[in-house]
């Protein structure tokens, strides 16, 4: 047993839907969040600075005495794993990707995939490179959709607007004959129901965070680390702590009143 | 007379929409332009952090002999423009905002003026108190509009869904009866034709940087500072010069080709 909480972060505030998952699949387990809110987006940024920015959070999270650390970034995960693996070799890290490419495989009927995301991550070509990869005879086919994130932080959710923005993104999708499309952005949960609105039943929306919270139960399964006391959860931004209070309900449907502002740069 | 450039900052790349009224303008002085590329946007941070990111752009355009400094951002200028003053006040600094005040004073014939701009900008509600200052009798309406900056960066110009978005922002102001509206914001010119399709004719839309670039000139004029040579142009931004050089054309019809990327968080 190991009681350390594991830590989660995001560039913002998107990887609280990643938390709301481990909040409800591994309920023993503390967390320790933070959001990037001083310098996000990532989506629009480059490797090296996406990579400098990842490195300073971990740096912090190791600060909080975290057992273990969950990239609920997709830009980040998409543009930077390896090197955060090497920066930090002795740290259990999960991301958002490879569980998210689990499901998509465990769910396609016809091996036509579409991808969403970010910029960073569509042009990463990670997604595709890693489901290649298990199954070469898979058709992928991505779009990056950088108006999402925007349209969900400013509560366009359920409006004609952001159906026609999902409409003009997913045209070509739609004319690929795919049968799976994964959600490669934590925001892009909140819209799930204007994308399925959009795109229709038949095709399969995967939502990577149901699979990362699993995973990383079962990696702390098999080393003996899972925690057996009642959680706590504490979250850190870099900015706008207040904003942080009122988004959380909407990513979370949890009121984090505990939210503490840290200067990231000094890590 | 002087041929020290002047230093022109925004949070990215709309404060080019200032650079190429200076350009038009001034024609003999050189600019050096910074755009925090790496933590754009500002208009959804906190005073302080803003604070903190400009004092670090005004000490590297310092590191390049500017005369003087035009802050291109209208949420720079809303939050901290006093605090800028005073860590730095032996610089010739120059806003937008207080031209874009200037300008909406003259243009108004009914005193009903209307402001848009970032969340920043219009939390700080700057534009109202220096046009209330000026005539108290005026009447100011404002409004955020945090979806125009991600619709001009992602090319959404002349579309349905941008009319869509601005309908519904401007509805509440459009009911009030202004004849003046304010684009506080460098993004915002460039939607300027389907502002104006969606207002009508009858209102008057201002943009500071006209202004903004000849108060430049005229203070340089008094101080006798005035440059007598060819310009140089230098584009300096904190990531994706690659980004830079592709919408430098959309905001200022200039091909920037010498841009060099700089390490901000080290001044």
């Amino acid at each position: 047993m190991d009681n350390r909480p594991i830590g989660i972060f995001d560039s913002g505030l998107g990887g609280l839907t990643v938390v709301k998952e481990v909040m409800k699949q591994l309920k023993n387990e503390s967390i320790i969040y933070f959001g990037d809110t001083a310098r996000v987006p990532y989506g629009n940024k480059s490797k090296a600075t996406i990579t400098k920015f990842s490195a300073q959070i971990i740096r912090f999270l190791l600060t909080k005495n975290v057992k273990a650390v969950i990239i609920a970034c997709n830009t980040v995960n998409s543009n930077c794993a390896l090197e955060l693996h090497e920066l930090f070799p002795d740290l259990i890290i999960e991301g958002v990707v490879r569980p998210g490419v689990t499901m998509a495989i465990r769910e396609t009927k016809n091996g036509r995939i579409g991808v969403i995301g970010t910029e960073g991550t569509i042009k990463s070509g990670r997604y595709t490179a890693l489901l290649k990869e298990n199954h070469p005879e898979y058709v992928i086919y991505s779009k990056a959709c950088p108006l999402f994130v925007p349209l969900v932080e400013d509560g366009w959710i359920n409006s004609d607007v952001t159906k026609m923005v999902i409409a003009k993104y997913l045209k070509d999708l739609l004319s690929k004959n795919i049968d799976t499309l994964i959600l490669g952005c934590t925001h892009y949960p909140i819209l799930c129901n204007d994308i399925q609105e959009v795109v229709g039943e038949r095709i399969k929306l995967i939502n990577p965070a149901n699979e990362t919270a699993h995973k990383m139960g079962m990696r702390l399964l098999n080393e003996n680390m899972q925690s057996t006391t009642s959680p706590t959860y504490q979250f850190y931004v870099s900015d706008q702590k207040a904003h942080m209070q009122d988004m959380a309900s909407m990513f979370l449907g949890y009121s984090a009143s505990n939210v503490i502002e840290v200067d990231i740069e000094n890590y």
